[in-house]
């Protein structure tokens, strides 16, 4: 991957990654007071440097109307990119939100003691090296920066080219309030698409990877790199209508789930209806779908049940789609067992929803369907770190390891096992007149 | 890296991680009782298993001796594969030591109130699949086994050849204890060399790598898969024996880091000696250490105190090394940061220790050093999932992310967020006659 990289650029963006590790070590020992503090400066010359962030956002949002208009930019991307002096009060608002989180830092998790004067800690810390890779949106600059510094990390900051003016302005403002104690490497920015491929090779030095954009983004950096990666390609979530739903009920959450933020990873964009239902539902469900503006695709047996809207029939492939738009697939499944396969082989582990008043039926729904957030009578769009109380979100993760689901400041620790004695070894514990371990948790 | 493997093989690797996946899904949700009840049947079927299975390794065995003689296997795999009648004892043992552990399942890790009829539970769940790649130890097929249907996740083992014929037998022991609630491909054993490429491929399969092995191994898997690995490469640790070190437990305790069981991940390999103490230290720790048989390694300035014993020099690369066995390297450091920056630099974050009455150092120590382990006047060997009460050990991690250090059953399972509701729906949370979210801890 590296060698297609110019050499200078290579060593360039290396040296950035490295003082960036540096800077890192400076900030894992900083009290909460003092991360509480860098914050605030953060806040205070974010405000001070409102006009000039705003000036530079312009250069980027004049070049971007250029390459929306020739369409080789899409009006979402565009629509992120335009920040406006309420969208950059926002930014500055969630900075102070996340200096009044609680610190995740130095929480002791564990005490056992081993032995009399041997005492094992287990304390959450930083992870070490963040790198963000993100796509037009200023606000992922202030928002993962606070993140990172009030969980005590170092931040690589890497925009795409249609930010970059918007970046530096910010980035200005924010080294500026990063005082004497805090090298400006600690929050590094890093230009040039070409510094990805670089970024995602140094697995030693960089601790965790957070991309915020598009799917193909997310995929491009799963597949090449060994460093881990916070973040879901996909969000193909299911709203599965039981046998025994109420029906009103079953019509408000599949709406809600579809249409209620269409674009949103946790919309819903299967509907899994059954068989024993359909005849009552399914035109009632359609009308709703309908008035708002959702267009249907079903399985052969919804078409047959909705002649009146002459339906496009989805093909298998398809039941793997993440619409995202006003565009919902209806499938009749006989049972749970198949709704429970259908969205184990088409789903992305990401949210998944019954609507049932069967309470049997419901536990096995929740316990064997095998994502991040299992819901009940509700819409999959509370998957989200703010609806969960967690106060501010770095992402939602469908890995299984580390973090998984909507993940809060408690995704960017780690935990490390402090043990202090006074003079033990491990010999003293072996053979016939071992001392035996006490394991008393403390 | 699949084109190299014939596809009939790739295909048969597949099915059976298909069915190992499918198996998972039983696994999952059976009760702690049910659990309990398999590990008590396997240790039974072991047990009259046990002529079987020794006749088995001693096939293995012969094979290996030939191969050892030949010098195309170490001593060290050869004597890690042969079973003794004591060792399968001590393997059935172990068997039963996980049916007592604690279920790692269905923990309520976190349990809010959102709003009135709406509550979300954080709870603990098996990760899914898990498979291990490992050589030679037949001790690894149980223990690995057991500690899986412990904690409600399938397992797929991939022995290598030179253990196939005891894998085989304990494989059947184990598949007859399975009973009717659970298929053998619930513990799946795969075969050949090929089929490691394949097993590494399938990362929307398979949930959690643990390699048993040789560092070469463990590295290979770590670099061809975008499975998470559960696992360590190499265990550099360093013992750092400081200016106000009490001389006498800093002999003992570097002693007892590289010899009580000098092959060990969690051995000491470089011991960082503070400038003020050489000329008092060095003589009679190099004396210590030479009666126990250990051959010393050191820097310039080392090997300028201690010209009786002619010792070699230390190039640069070599601090990287990873002896297991009874050589050492020493360093003479200025002070406690150019004992930190070495072991950023030449370490593998394992474990670490500092000898000193300081308490400010080792708290410098403590919080600074980057790794998993982090001592202060104890050895470096204490880092051990049964030295710190774990009950059995997963194995060890010098991964940042999801489970650092010595990991236990914990490190097999994740979490779901489990939502349930009396139909919410998210449009009722927004706009300008937006509920309100209560957020309540329960």
């Amino acid at each position: 991957m590296i060698a297609k990289v110019a050499p200078d650029l290579i060593s360039e963006v290396v040296e950035q990654a490295f003082a960036a590790k540096q800077a890192s070590r400076a900030l894992a020992t900083l009290s909460t007071a003092h991360k509480n503090q860098i914050l605030e400066q953060i806040e205070v010359a974010l405000e001070e440097h409102s006009a000039q962030i705003l000036a530079a956002n312009a250069e980027d949002a004049a070049l971007a109307k250029v390459l929306a208009r020739r369409g080789e930019m899409s009006q979402a991307l565009y629509q992120r990119l335009v920040l406006t002096p309420e969208k950059l009060r926002g930014m500055i608002a969630g900075v102070r939100a996340v200096a009044a989180l609680p610190d995740p830092v130095g929480h002791i998790l564990a005490r056992t003691l081993l032995d009399e004067g041997l005492v094992l800690e287990k304390v959450s810390c930083p992870l070490g090296l963040l790198a963000v890779i993100f796509e037009s949106r200023p606000d992922a600059i202030t928002q993962i920066t606070t993140l990172a510094i009030k969980s005590g990390n170092a931040v690589i900051l890497k925009g795409g080219s249609e930010v970059e003016h918007t970046m530096r302005a910010t980035l200005t403002a924010i080294h500026s309030a990063l005082g004497v104690d805090l090298p400006p490497a600690a929050v590094m920015g890093v230009y040039g698409r070409e510094a990805i491929a670089t970024l995602l090779a140094l697995d030693k030095t960089i601790d965790l990877i957070i991309p915020r954009g598009s799917n193909a983004l997310v995929q491009h950096i799963q597949k090449n790199t060994l460093i881990p990666v916070l973040g879901h390609a996909d969000g193909v979530c299911h709203v599965y209508i039981d046998a025994a739903a109420n029906l009103d009920m079953a019509i408000a959450i599949a709406l809600d789930s579809k249409v209620q933020y269409p674009a949103a990873c946790n919309a819903a964009e299967t509907l899994l209806v059954h068989a024993a239902v359909t005849e009552t539902l399914l035109p009632r469900l359609a009308a709703s779908l309908a008035d708002a503006g959702v267009r249907i695709r079903g399985c052969p047996l919804t078409n047959g049940l909705l002649p009146a809207y002459a339906l496009d029939s989805v093909a298998e492939e398809e039941w793997h789609t993440e619409y995202s738009d006003r565009v919902v697939a209806i499938r009749v499944v006989d049972n749970l067992d198949a709704a429970l396969e259908h969205i184990d082989r088409y789903g992305s582990h990401h949210t998944d929803a019954i609507v049932t008043a069967d309470a049997a039926t419901a536990q096995r729904f929740l316990n064997e369907v095998d994502s991040a957030n299992v819901f009940h009578n509700c819409s999959t769009r509370f998957a989200d770190g703010y609806r969960y109380g967690f106060g501010a979100e770095v992402g939602i993760s469908t890995s299984k390891l580390h973090a998984r689901g909507p993940v809060g400041l408690d995704g960017l620790v780690t935990y490390k096992y402090k043990l202090t004695g006074s003079g033990q070894v491990v010999k003293d514990y072996s053979g016939p007149a071992a001392r035996k371990f006490l394991h008393k948790a403390l």
